[in-house]
């Protein structure tokens, strides 16, 4: 037997029993008479005791062989410690060994297996089994264990059923693009990674399994951002016979559940906000709610003075930044630049500073009386000591650009706790989007994705006008989730084809399936997708997925540790009637 | 709202309520001025009830407009029926509506949505959520979810974690054949899909994760059986720090749970056999021990009484089959001609008949006299009435022969009844299987496992006789998984991969960031792996595991729904820097 104890399990109430642990030595400290050796597992560290006199020269001689990482099991009994260690769960008590048993050594770990590690991260992902011994790695995957138990227990207990859809499926160049898989039975033909069990969760409604989730791969071969990865989890959910109310109140549900049985939180009901509202106040169809700072517009009194640029403007919106009235000229200059750099894009930056003194000092000084500019505090509420922060152009483009202000200015001033949790739907998203270089209208979400009964009409007018039965799980300005009400009638479906430039035979070659299945009675359906990466992230207070991953890829998609993509044998290519073309560099 | 209740919910507790209900019509029955439709979902039937001259006349033609698979939604009131129907837990209460809202209509399906359905099988797989919508199949997917439900609920209490492992891995040649995925990123190069996870979780435990497990999916492109599927599930566990012992009682302890949470049985204790017992007294490494018809070996009784076939075989082995004297020539000749098919391959089947009057009659009177035929009997325990049937030849062949005439008999006798469960662990499987085509040693389960330390020695000397740490989970002749302990020493693994014919460069190149894991401290571990996709078929009691899964694919590789695999765009081609090549016919 290889251990009778882990190493997070000893405590008072263990004394003077023989126990067996085994695991890695974090450390040893050799005082010269006295030495410590940290045995570290999966559960904690227990630290065992020898000293010379009283432990055997045998003992000491095989701990003072040990290094870091070594495996080892020691057979001992339970004392409790002269000098406790309040921080550690075993920290009352030691194992004097009556045996040291090498399992295994280790060469030199390439970095340090602590909190805080020296590797850097090629390294860290070369080696990754060793990072993930680190407690930060490990606690994200026991965080992503419990959430993934978690979601299953509450899903379960509403009626839905967890089915498994084929990872081998086809390939629709509609929507980003696919990973591809070439049959070796079907010659020339290919199968494809599915980039979400859209198509199949529906067919699973029209089959009448009313509720269905997956906690599912999904493949997307995209030029890599800095926190996207090739494959990704998520929590793939449909239901039939209901309405955008009850898909939202039962993952509201799903989402209060985890917080509660996860992380101990009460995070009582989500807001609400339509699309449009969500961008007029913020800028952003995710706005981070965790503060205020919600934009308020001047056209109406800050054209007509003379001013060019306003007046000019299509759109004068800021933000009020409270008991900012202070910022130096240099810290304003900062704003300022941040706001022209080119992943920005603005212009330039109007301040307005309500001095505390009651005075109000503002760049635009020359061309707005002191009463103007106290109307526009007005209309921000703003107090002596408040600043305002106003951008001005193109509607669209300056409320992205002042959606990225206000959150610079909640970093700056601290408004952004990654222990709070602000939770919020944004609803009413628009259901198509025009590409200017394409010439041609996209799904906002999806092409299943169900129009406003009340906007149909619009579809023949005015498609870019037509509202759609779509939302957005949104918590702290991170979209967690998207889903909608799906289109389960067969003529509607193929009017959405129409109007995103497919054929009928395009649509039927690709999408046949479904359309035919949208024959045979199929009912009202909807559903959501989350991402399980990013709802675990959040949990663990990280801006990055890569950490709660067990083995992601890097930027180019390789896997570091395993080194792959690699050659395959031509052997391989022949079977699969592939030949490989030379890439131009 | 499209429902207050389900239709498998009303009871006579809800006499009087208003409801409405939506589902599907399975059948309208019309007898004038009496008309009833079953209107039916995932969780039942409800009927509902229109009169003439009760019911509104607009009704009642709503009513006569349904077909078949028609999506209606009725509101009404729940009544006391007058014909209660014992069969239906909603069977003493019916709907009388107040509206019948359609939600949308279908054309005639195909076939029969029915307990048996008069579809035939490609029908059933190209309209397969038709084919869902039948009980059977909607069943079998309610089976499996509670299956995985309760799989995580006993590893989650016994420490497991669940990690998700990669799907775009690396492609190594050894075992079956991958399905590989071109890399667009990374031009000429493939990531394959798992085979299983087996280095992954092996990682995992040098990690120091201490116990894994992951419900998977894996692919293998192989060449399909008739219940082979390109992809399948597995249940995947792997433990650090346990004997042998401890991954069998932990994994019976999870078939226990399994068994007694989902189908409400005890099983008790496994029996356990190692892999010469089994394949001495069944000819079979997965004997089914529903039945007892173990084997008997007659050489020392039978030899050198001048009948040539057993004389020069060498194994004359038997079985025993209870009540079977009265056997008849055509029965008797019909078993010859079952062990003589080409699939079993044996050249003749000797008989001796027990009759119940005392007295002896065997196909090989002419060689034996009655007293040595007796002496067989005594070795078999046989009794008046009883039958023997004796195969002789080669005698790893001539075991497997008597193993499928062993399976025959119990089938025609009625003792493989799919309702018992009779679990078994089979262990010490040899480490090396010889193959005499590549005139080389392949692992018998992979090049992972360890040889049973007594004999590493034999590595050397005897390869073919090393016994491994290798168990398999076996019950009712099915191989429900497989597993052992694995190899954690650099060195021993090196070694295995010569054995198995890697130069240490191929080793290197495919398997070395394992091998360099080992030298970083890989803790002894071990682990199991069990064929989901099998435990449901058999929990289900069926043969196959087509209907336990929602969307497989045919014996061609193909999602007949779908239509996968497919052709994909040149340009998708251009883009991974591939040509196709001609298939010769």
């Amino acid at each position: 037997m290889f251990r009778t104890h882990t190493c997070g399990e000893l405590r008072l109430s263990d004394i003077n029993k023989t126990v067996t642990l085994s695991g890695w030595v974090q450390r040893v400290r050799d005082k010269g008479s006295l030495l410590w050796i940290d045995l570290r597992d999966r559960y904690g560290i227990t630290q065992i005791f020898l000293e010379e006199g009283m432990s055997a020269p045998e003992l000491l001689k095989a701990a003072r062989e040990l290094g870091r990482e070594f495996v080892i099991r020691i057979e001992g009994t339970v004392v409790e410690r002269e000098s406790k260690n309040p921080n550690l769960p075993t920290g009352e008590v030691e194992v004097r060994p009556s045996k040291i048993e090498l399992l295994n050594a280790s060469k030199t770990p390439p970095f340090t297996i602590e909190e805080k590690s020296d590797g850097g991260d090629e390294l860290r992902m070369k080696y990754r089994y060793l990072d993930l011994r680190r407690n930060p790695l490990k606690n994200n995957l026991i965080l992503r264990h419990k959430l993934a138990i978690e979601t299953r227990a509450y899903l379960d207990r509403q009626g839905f059923l967890e089915i498994e859809t084929p990872y081998l499926i086809k390939s629709t160049p509609e929507g980003a693009r696919d990973f591809v898989v070439p049959s070796r039975m079907n010659p020339n033909e290919f199968y494809a990674l599915p980039q979400s069990p859209q198509t199949f969760k529906q067919i699973l409604m029209v089959a009448g399994y009313d509720r269905y989730f997956q906690i599912v791969r999904c493949f997307r071969d995209e030029d890599l951002r800095a926190d996207r990865q090739p494959e990704f989890t998520q929590i793939d959910c449909e239901m039939a016979f209901v309405t955008q109310e009850e898909v939202l109140n039962t993952f509201e549900g799903m989402a209060r559940h985890l917080f509660r049985e996860v992380k101990g939180l009460e995070i009582g009901d989500f807001e609400r906000m339509d699309y449009a509202t969500a961008m007029k106040l913020y800028g952003s169809d995710k706005p981070d709610l965790r503060f205020g700072m919600a934009f308020e517009e001047l056209n109406d009194l800050a054209q007509g003075h003379g001013f060019k640029v306003f007046d000019d403007a299509e759109l004068i919106v800021g933000i009020k930044a409270e008991g900012c009235s202070e910022y130096t000229r240099k810290q304003l200059d900062a704003l300022t630049d941040f706001v022209k750099r080119p992943q920005v894009g603005a212009k330039g930056l109007v301040y307005v500073k309500l001095n505390a003194d009651g005075s109000i000092k503002s760049s635009v000084d020359k061309f707005y009386s002191t009463e103007i500019l106290q109307s526009w505090a007005e209309r921000f509420e703003a107090k002596p000591g408040d600043l305002l922060l106003i951008l001005s152009g193109d509607a669209n483009a300056t409320r992205k650009q002042l959606n990225e202000l206000r959150l610079e200015m909640g970093n700056q001033l601290g408004l952004r706790d990654s222990k709070v949790f602000k939770p919020l739907w944004v609803t009413d998203f628009p259901l198509l989007e025009w590409d200017e270089d394409t010439q041609r209208f996209y799904a906002m979400h999806h092409p299943f994705t169900s129009p406003k009964p009340e906007d149909i009409s619009l579809l023949d007018t005015n498609p870019g006008e037509v509202r759609a039965n779509a939302y957005d799980m949104v918590i702290n300005g991170v979209e967690i989730g998207g889903g909608s009400i799906r289109i389960h009638d067969r003529e509607l479906q193929r009017k959405m084809f129409t109007i995103l430039g497919f054929t009928d035979e395009e649509a039927q070659k690709q999408f046949g399936f479904l359309m035919n299945a949208f024959e045979y009675g199929a009912p009202p359906h909807g559903g959501i997708a989350l991402g399980f990466d990013r709802l675990t992230a959040m949990f663990a207070g990280l801006d990055s997925i890569r950490d709660v991953i067990a083995f992601p890829k890097n930027n180019s998609g390789r896997d570091m540790m395993i080194d792959s993509p690699s050659t395959i044998a031509d052997a391989q290519l022949e079977e699969l009637y592939l030949q490989l073309k030379k890439a131009e560099d």
